[in-house]
């Protein structure tokens, strides 16, 4: 009945949208550790921090150390978020191979988000955009609030479509759609991605869910259904809140990679090495993650 | 593309399968002014209790008393579930309005869980339902470990007809197909599906999944894809263990309403009270409980 992919790529976002929901500071030393170890898992991607400047977030203010400090595996894909040109020249000292620029669909997200309406965001991006291309570099475009904003509520289909346009227009390799607040369900990704699909073509995109309502597997099977082989993902559902054991961050990488696994659909991912990954990081934490997976290892 | 049913029926079964798998001990005025609040939220099925030996399950001890002093809520089914005729005869006499046999499609797990074999275990629940019948009540018949059992690993779909086809000769009215460790994907569950509805129709047919490994949400949405409309949960995904909360027991209710309502699938649930009434519980148990949705209310 259904069609499912026979692979799909998992991009690893816990190291920086994972851990800049922490409330935990993790040392850098132990983001290193932790980056090597995923470095080995058999993931492809790995965004590995962000360089915002440190006012905005704390948590990654090692940015450059980290990125210089890891060890590159051959194969694997070395990501880093920037705001703007300055974040961008960090982002190519250190050496990144990629970088993500991001903005909302929302205006009141994105205003409270990167103090700039849509309108006057738009350039900034393109001269980031334009100038990693000129470096040689892949550039990923991030789309946040997709399903729903903190503030307005509903986002329109239109909105997106806008904004992911003017991304692709400036030249960015793959779109990522977000769902940032973790409120979407399989019915409203469907009705996205029926629109999106006929607009841009589904190897340039990724679809970025939290579980924050427990819908992100779902939104992930629907998102398969119509063609969707890019997933952005943290390992352990990293990013939840300390206070709410259940609550949860992104979609976590160990409960996609089983649920994914388990439907003979391949990864490249050791699920052996992953696990330890996890563990380790869970113990700096010093919490239990919300990953389900993750608590069935760790009892 | 995906064809969604317009309406669905949650059965309840936090107060049976989600209290009986918890530590926390809860008294027998908290039980019953819990499943009083759950009669006022729109659930038409309330699995109360198991007239088990409290031996076996001491936190259900008080069942009899639990059932003669709810308030039982017009339009609403009150069930428990029974293991022999001795459960029977309690449950007749505490005027439960229907009720529950269960057995395992795996044989160690069932010669576990029952103490007998699976082909010893038949005439006894077959005994139990002849009787209930006679009595004018309806039956439900759970088969356990469907997708996978604790002690031998897989668990052959031939099993599962062959151990759902004795209940339903027996005269079950309704058989719910439990993943009682939680080890599902939506793979496994289509291929399941897809050789039970050519046997058994859906109108008799629920999925109970366990959120364990976090493809509950998924292997439901694959499951109404399907066509199955009646699906077991427990409020505030009640049953997971103490000492992991990211560990999940049953689906939780609230996480499923979020995701079913999101889809425009009527419930008849109303989801103030539904909250409230999984905040009581979250109380009462003493710790954040490991549904999503709830711990968005709890912050």
């Amino acid at each position: 009945m259904s069609k499912w992919p026979k692979q799909v790529t998992i991009k690893e976002v816990g190291p920086r949208d994972g851990l800049q929901n922490e409330k935990t500071a993790i040392s850098t030393e132990d983001k290193i550790a932790w980056i090597n170890q995923l470095s080995k898992t058999g993931l492809t991607y790995i965004e590995i921090t962000s360089f915002v400047h440190p006012k905005w977030i704390p948590q990654l203010s090692d940015a450059f150390e980290v990125a210089m400090r890891i060890e590159r595996a051959p194969g694997v894909t070395y990501a880093a978020l920037v705001p703007n040109q300055k974040g961008l020249e960090k982002a190519l000292a250190a050496q990144v191979d990629e970088v993500a620029v991001f903005m909302s669909a929302s205006e009141t997200h994105n205003r409270k988000n990167i103090n700039k309406s849509i309108e006057e965001t738009f350039p900034v991006l393109e001269e980031v955009v334009r100038a990693a291309k000129q470096e040689g570099k892949t550039v990923r475009g991030y789309v946040s609030t997709v399903f729903g904003c903190p503030y307005e509520g509903n986002v329109s289909v239109e909105q997106v479509i806008r904004v992911s346009e003017r991304l692709f227009d400036m030249g960015i390799d793959e779109l990522s759609l977000g769902d940032t607040i973790g409120v979407a369900t399989p019915k409203q990704v469907q009705e996205l991605l029926e629109i999106v699909l006929k607009r841009f073509p589904k190897e340039k995109l990724a679809m970025h869910f939290h579980d924050t309502r427990g819908t992100a597997l779902a939104n992930i099977l629907i998102s398969l259904e119509m063609g969707i082989t890019t997933f952005d993902s943290s390992l352990g559902g990293l990013g939840g809140c300390p206070y709410a054991p259940g609550a949860s961050g992104n979609v976590a990488t160990d409960d996609l990679v089983y649920m994914l696994h388990g439907m003979d659909i391949a990864t490249g991912i050791d699920v052996g090495r992953l696990m330890e990954a996890a563990l380790f990081i869970q113990e700096k934490i010093g919490r239990p993650l919300s990953s389900r997976y993750l608590q069935t290892i760790s009892m």
